[in-house]
């Protein structure tokens, strides 16, 4: 795959990492190393194209498109580099799509590497998008590794979307914004797991606005923080219509790390029926006696739990 | 009563509301009507003192003080009249009181009643002390009556505190905020209940530090909000030991009114075990149906569901 696309070694490490690329991807995806474009292949129904300024890409995914995928991985082997991304995805009527994202960062070098990308999604009536995006830092060097995404959301009528974002290892500093706008019928579906260690620091910010009639959200977070991370968890859900929103945030602490959940729900309808909940704890310790005794030690037994906790 | 002390007929219907007063109170007591002293009793335990500065009454009560009571309801007959009000209490070590405060606002003129309440209380060690405070407005006059209690706790070793927060009728503003201090073992109980109706507005705020080894905190809020009004929950727990906290915010929603819930978890410590849960909701169709298919109106169903819900 390397000599098919422009990428090295280390960056081919990155994409299994982050988009689960082990060769080229079948169907559409664009794949972005160290701020060039290292291969992109369009599908007859989805064309990537670039922004005329240079600023990212757009997305068009034609009405009726069944059972396809683009991916779209970034990869950041230079230290030093900091970098803005646009990338828009218009997704036609009636769609049913994969979107696989994500940004993997090697950082040898002393200077901080950053790559902030901004995410907009326009799902057209009845679409269906399964979206998967993956952070991940490695790399010995004093610099450090940002990533900062900003997802923008905004679904028409019946339209589906299903986001899965994932922090698992290396990334130093993190502000994550989702913001998410549900006509009516609309559904939306988040799920985040987020790992901090060493004295790394994550804030995720949602704003799920629900305008539609029978529109609905449901927003899962799952963290763990380790050593001297922090993290603070803010997901906002606004009921303007008849709808059904729930947010769940549960965390792991350990360490001497802190962990800070905000959550606001506020009902502008009658017809709104929301729901939160959120819970912080360490892990109990008769699960890890009883890993224990199977024969695990302490560090062993932790790993376990916070592995299955995260899956 | 009204001979005794120099209450008239409608401030001595505001004490019933207040503080389920019928007769001149067991124990010690501080009545104040219309911002002055209307009546004042000490017990061999309870002194009760007027600050210097004439801006309110400390409250002494000895250590090893069993199974006494304290009254001090205020009321307000004349619209128009503002007061500021501080008081502290002073609980002794190993006391066990319960005191009983609240307000009433009877405005029949068309100028802005309001009530600013400041209470203190300081725990000594293993103290216990069952906390409870009930606002009640009423009066046909175009002025409003505004309510903005401020409740400032410091619990020492082992203290326990019970606190009845009730606003059942008729305040058009209120803005509460309540802030506590745990030290070790020492443990709170909050249950707020609050009904808006009309145009009202009501911001309730608690802040809770668990500051020490085996504190724990519950804070329950149920409320209503019919009509036109708005409330805004927010609840913050910051485990800053081993420690556990849990807040819960339950909301009923009728009419146009709107509901906000924030609440604030923050763990500081890897032994703080904190959940929150917040729910907002209307009344369930079915629960009415069945009310109704008993021979209640629409309406005496929601009363009836409305009363229980803040029982």
């Amino acid at each position: 795959m390397a000599d098919i696309m422009k990428v090295d070694q280390i960056q081919m490490r990155l994409l299994e990492e982050v988009a689960d690329l082990h060769e080229v991807p079948a169907g559409a995806y664009n794949i972005r190393a160290n701020g060039q474009l290292a291969g992109r292949v369009n599908s007859a129904n989805i064309e990537i194209v670039s922004k005329e300024d240079g600023t990212g890409i757009d997305i068009h995914i034609k009405p009726g498109t069944k059972r396809e995928s683009v991916h779209i991985p970034v990869v950041l082997s230079q230290s030093g580099l900091t970098e803005m991304v646009y990338n828009d995805f218009y997704i036609g009527d009636d769609a049913d799509v994969v979107i696989v994202a994500g940004c993997g960062i090697h950082n040898g070098g002393d200077k901080d590497s950053e790559h902030d990308g901004i995410h907009r999604f326009f799902l057209g009536k009845n679409a269906k998008v399964k979206y998967v995006e993956k952070h991940y830092g490695e790399g010995d060097g004093q610099g450090k590794r940002i990533l900062n995404p900003g997802t923008e959301v905004t679904m028409e009528e019946n339209s589906y979307m299903e986001m899965e974002m994932v922090q698992i290892k290396g990334v130093d500093s993190t502000k994550r914004n989702t913001t998410a706008n549900l006509a009516a019928g609309a559904k939306l579906i988040i799920r985040e797991r987020l790992l901090t260690h060493g004295s790394q620091d994550a804030v995720s910010g949602f704003v799920v606005n629900l305008n539609g009639d029978g529109s609905s959200a449901n927003v899962i977070s799952r963290s763990v923080a380790k050593d001297d991370s922090s993290q603070t968890f803010l997901a906002e859900i606004n009921g303007n219509a008849k709808c059904a929103g729930h947010s769940e945030c549960d965390a792991i602490i350990m360490g001497n790390a802190k962990i800070s959940a905000i959550p606001k729900i506020t009902a502008n309808n009658t017809d709104a029926a929301l729901i939160h909940e959120a819970a912080i704890g360490k892990i109990a310790g008769e699960q890890l006696i009883k890993l224990m005794t199977l024969g695990l030690t302490e560090a062993e037994a932790e790993a376990q739990i916070v592995n299955g906790f995260l899956k």
